[in-house]
Parts: structure tokens; sequence; C-alpha cells
């Protein structure tokens, strides 16, 4: 199959129903017409076969995770997604692969209001790029530089579960029966919190996802907004079942690939935030405060500090 | 270097003049307010090791090319460059090769102003995402699918010259001596036609760039016009210490990594086109008619119909 009769069956057989859309994939570029009362906020994140997912992994999972995580960013701001490009090197144009992969990837974009309006294809040893672009009201977006003295630090979910699994892969030890699946699914199909984050538009200060490890991704928005921030370890939530493993501390702190929200919120927000809990089916967890000074202290349940040699993924430091 | 000390030190340094930028890199996602009375385009191309640019390229000449293809995507829209977002998998943080680089991608960023909004660097072997935008006044942007029956087919710039350099590279014949560096130029630092581009908006009908041959490139223009086009080989711009070479011909048509533009316009429209030769010290050259029926046709001085093998590149087949 040529590049181009790809491009033309998979993608621009798709029609574009966003009112905003002049022209979609197909020209030299895509044309937008943006709405007043709006700011668009736009990211965009690459990931390498051997480095961000295992090179045997199913079309329909590495489709998921590639939106996934650039939704997560969206999520992060409290944008509503929007459009997305797709830049794919592929070591070359298997029909199944691609049919599997273009089917999950248009299943979760439609499932997040995203249309797809650009893209490039080339041959290559399996490296995809997506920029993504969502919307808040003008001004309303969630920045990392917005935490306050005396915030709250909440974050959704529960923390460790990818990096468990990963753990698992890389060094072979057996998960608990029951943990398994719950984290190889949050290794493998994220979800990322988009409602959740719009939710937060009127009642967080700082925010952002957790990609990189909370420790380290927390760090971003005490750096950002010149403050100093406390998290009481014995309040991550993490999984039961996983707490035999003397690793799980450092999994829920450093681990990363989590795409939670962590962010910050005055005190007088605690009841609308836990109210959210319900309305999203997820665990809303206040894990700390943030305080003076710099930088990010984890306290253990005796009130003294942990360390880990390493606060977060480095992507270019050898594991 | 880590990551992020590679992010802040070569990135976020830079000041962010433009005032439709709320927030630029350094969060979750950059944050845009469009003006009103714009249209915004937007695109994306990927480029990669041992593919696209030779794996010891200099990091200067690969900065120059991966803006030059992105600009000249917004050339041929006749929009003003405006954002970029560049994605980066390398092999390692190498301090000299990302000096060099960046000097180089900011000082064509300034020349074009074009402010680096976003990005993502990981690890990998040496490919490069960038997505960039663009805008026109609302509805004024040039598309391909408006080529109109009698258009003139133009061209900028001479054709053939990277295909030249590249062929002279891969089959190690010699080019004449002074075409040697005007071909080597041409395929490491082609300069996009961007104020070409945008003084085209109120002359041409459609326009593309021509980065996969000249060929098939006008063929997206006539299939998504519905209409058909003739051109005459003995009016293409070639540079006339090429014409020696019998391969000559078939780098011009089919050749690509030109970057140059080609455009429909109708007749009356000849002489301001032939002005702006002038205005932009560029060859502007007539090679063609739009026609009824569909494809193109090329003829040769007897006006019989030239053939090749292949009309362009194709990303999925082995040259």
């Amino acid at each position: 199959m040529k590049e181009f009769d790809f491009i033309r069956h998979y993608l621009q057989s798709r029609e574009l129903t966003d009112a905003n859309i002049i022209l979609g994939i197909g020209d030299d570029a895509a044309i937008l017409r943006p709405q007043s009362g709006f700011d668009w906020h736009i990211s965009t994140d690459m990931m390498v076969s051997g480095r961000h997912f295992f090179p045997d992994v199913a079309p329909q999972d590495l489709a998921h995770k590639l939106l996934a995580v650039n939704l997560s960013d969206m999520a992060a701001m409290g944008a509503t997604p929007k459009y997305a490009l797709l830049s794919a090197a592929l070591p070359d144009l298997n029909n199944d692969w691609l049919e599997a992969f273009c089917s999950a990837f248009f299943a979760m974009a439609d499932n997040f209001g995203v249309s797809l309006i650009g893209g490039d294809t080339t041959q290559g040893a399996g490296v995809f790029n997506l920029t993504i672009m969502g919307q808040t009201p003008t001004g309303k977006g969630l920045k990392r530089n917005a935490a306050q003295m005396g915030d709250d630090i909440w974050v959704s979910g529960i923390l460790g579960l990818a990096a468990a699994a990963l753990a698992s892969r890389l060094q072979g030890f057996r998960l608990p029966e029951n943990c398994f699946a719950i984290c190889e699914e949050k290794l493998l199909r994220p979800m990322p919190r988009v409602a959740l984050g719009q939710d937060l538009l009127d009642l967080a200060h700082a925010a952002q996802d957790i990609s990189d490890g909370l420790w380290q991704d927390l760090e971003h928005i005490t750096t950002a907004s010149g403050v100093g921030a406390t998290i009481f370890a014995d309040d991550l939530p993490m999984l039961d079942d996983l707490n035999r493993h003397p690793e799980n501390l450092q999994w829920a702190l450093t681990g990363g690939d989590d795409y939670e929200l962590i962010f910050t919120a005055s005190a007088d927000k605690a009841k609308h935030i836990q109210n959210l809990s319900q309305k999203h089916h997820l665990p809303m967890t206040r894990i700390g405060k943030i305080t003076q000074g710099q930088g990010v202290r984890v306290l253990n349940q005796h009130q003294q500090e942990i360390h880990f040699k390493q606060k977060g993924f480095n992507h270019f430091e050898k594991a």
C-alpha cells in the first residue's frame, strides 16, 4: 500500500463535523477558525518503540496510550480536547496492524471528541508523535505556577499501578492475582482524567498530570509557583494488595506513567473536591500541603523525611 | 545533562514576545489566545535519521531543514508562520551538538517570526517532529482544491537541484563544479517560500509546495480540484549546467525536496506573478495549463507524452 492510499483509506474517509475545522487532512495544512471566548491549549508527545512501549505491543494498546498521554496533558490544563495531528515512523505498512491501530485510535478519539486534522507517515523504527489541541474559556486554564501557600495537595486515582506492572514485566516477579489485571490495564490503557480536569477549572489553583512520577511532577508545581510542599506518605492512595511489596511506596512516589492529576486547592474547597469522587468514580485523596520554602518533602508516619535515589523518570539516564 | 535542565537551558530561557502566547514552554501545554479575523493553519512533519537526512548531518543543517520543510507547508497555504512545537528522540544529550542545533534552530525561527511554544525530548535513534502553526486573514488560505479550468500553472525557483545533489551523493558521480554548491545548499538548506506564499493570497487559486516531486505534488492539486493538467517539459526551470545530465528532467519532475511552490492562477494574473520574480529574487515560471479531464500529462518538445516509472517519492517503497 502506498503512503497516500494509506492516508486516504484510513484517515481522509472520516467526516469532520466540527464547525471550527475549515479544512482537515489532505492539504499542506489544516485550517481552523477560532471561536471567540476561548483559549487554545496545545501540547505534543513522542513515543519511541522500546522506550515508551514494548516493540511487540498490541496496536490497539499503542493507539490508546498515544492518545491517552496527550489527552492527559489537556486534562492537566482543564481543557476540552478538540484536535490532533499524528506522525508515525513505521517499519512497513502492514494492513492488519494499521487496521487495528486506526480502529482503536479513532474509537478513543471519538470517545473524547477529538478530530484528527493532520499528520505525517514515513518509514522508521516505530516512533509516534501526537500533537493535541484543546480549549478552555479565555483565561481559565490550570497552570503549574498558581499553587498558593496553605493549599491542600490532592491526587486522583490510585498511584504506582503502572510502575508495578512494569517492574513485574522487567524483573519477572508475580503480582498478586487480583492486582495483575488492574496494574496491566493502567500500564497499557491509562484513562486520562479529562472530565475531572474540566471540573477543576473553578476549584483548583495549580494542576498537572503525573507522567514521570508524583514527586518529580509535584516539584514542577512547587518550582513554578515558588513554594514548597509536604507530602504524607501514609496518605498516598495505593493498592492495599500491593502494600506487601517493599517497593510499593517508591512506585507510587516516583514510578510515573500514572496519568492521574495532582493539583492544589484552598482548604475550603475540600468538600467540593471530595464530591467529585462520586461523580467520576475515582478516589480523590488529599496527600499533603503547600508550604513555604522550596522543593517537595515526603514524611513517613513518624514525621521523618523519606529519601529515594531518584524522584522520577529521566529519559536520558540508564534505568 | 538531565532532560529538564536541557529544556530549561536551551528553550525556556528565551523570551516570548508574541501577545497571543499566554503561556509558552514549561507547563503541560502552551496556551494561545486567538485574534479575531484570522484562520489558523497547522501542519506537522517528521524527519527520520537515515531516511530524511544523513546520520552524520551537521546539526545546523538538520535544524534548518526541519524548520524549512514545515515553513514550506505554511508557505503553500499563504500563511504567516507563528508557532512551533518540537519533538526530538536523540541518542544522547551531547552539549556541543545541542548547542549547534539550537542556535541554528532559533536563528531560523527568529528569521521567520516563529516562537517555539512546546515540545518533547526523549531517547531514540534520531527522529524529529515539528508541528507548525500560522495565520491568514479569515477565509484566505490557499488550498489544493481551487484550481480552475484554463488556469496557468506556475512554479517558483529552479527544479531538481536537491535531487541532483542526492543522486550525486548516492551514486557518486561528479556534478559540474559550478553547480555543486548550489545543489548541495538546496538539499541541505532549502529556503521556504513564505513571503511569496503570502503574496499569492490574492493572485493564486490553488497552491502547494513541492516536497515529493512536482509531478506527484501537482497531481494532488488536480485530484483535489477535479481537473487535469498539462506540463511542457521544455518550460521547466532547470539549471542549464545540469542539462547535460540525462536524468535532469527526471530530477526536476519527480525528484522532490525542492520546497518550491507550485500554483495555479488565471491567465490575467500573469503580469502580476512575473513581477513577483523581481521582488523575491526568484524565477517565476509558467510551466503548463489546467485542463479538463484528470491527472497530469507531461509533453516534450514534440508534443509527445513523457512517462517515468515513478512520479515522486514514496516513503514506503524501496529506493
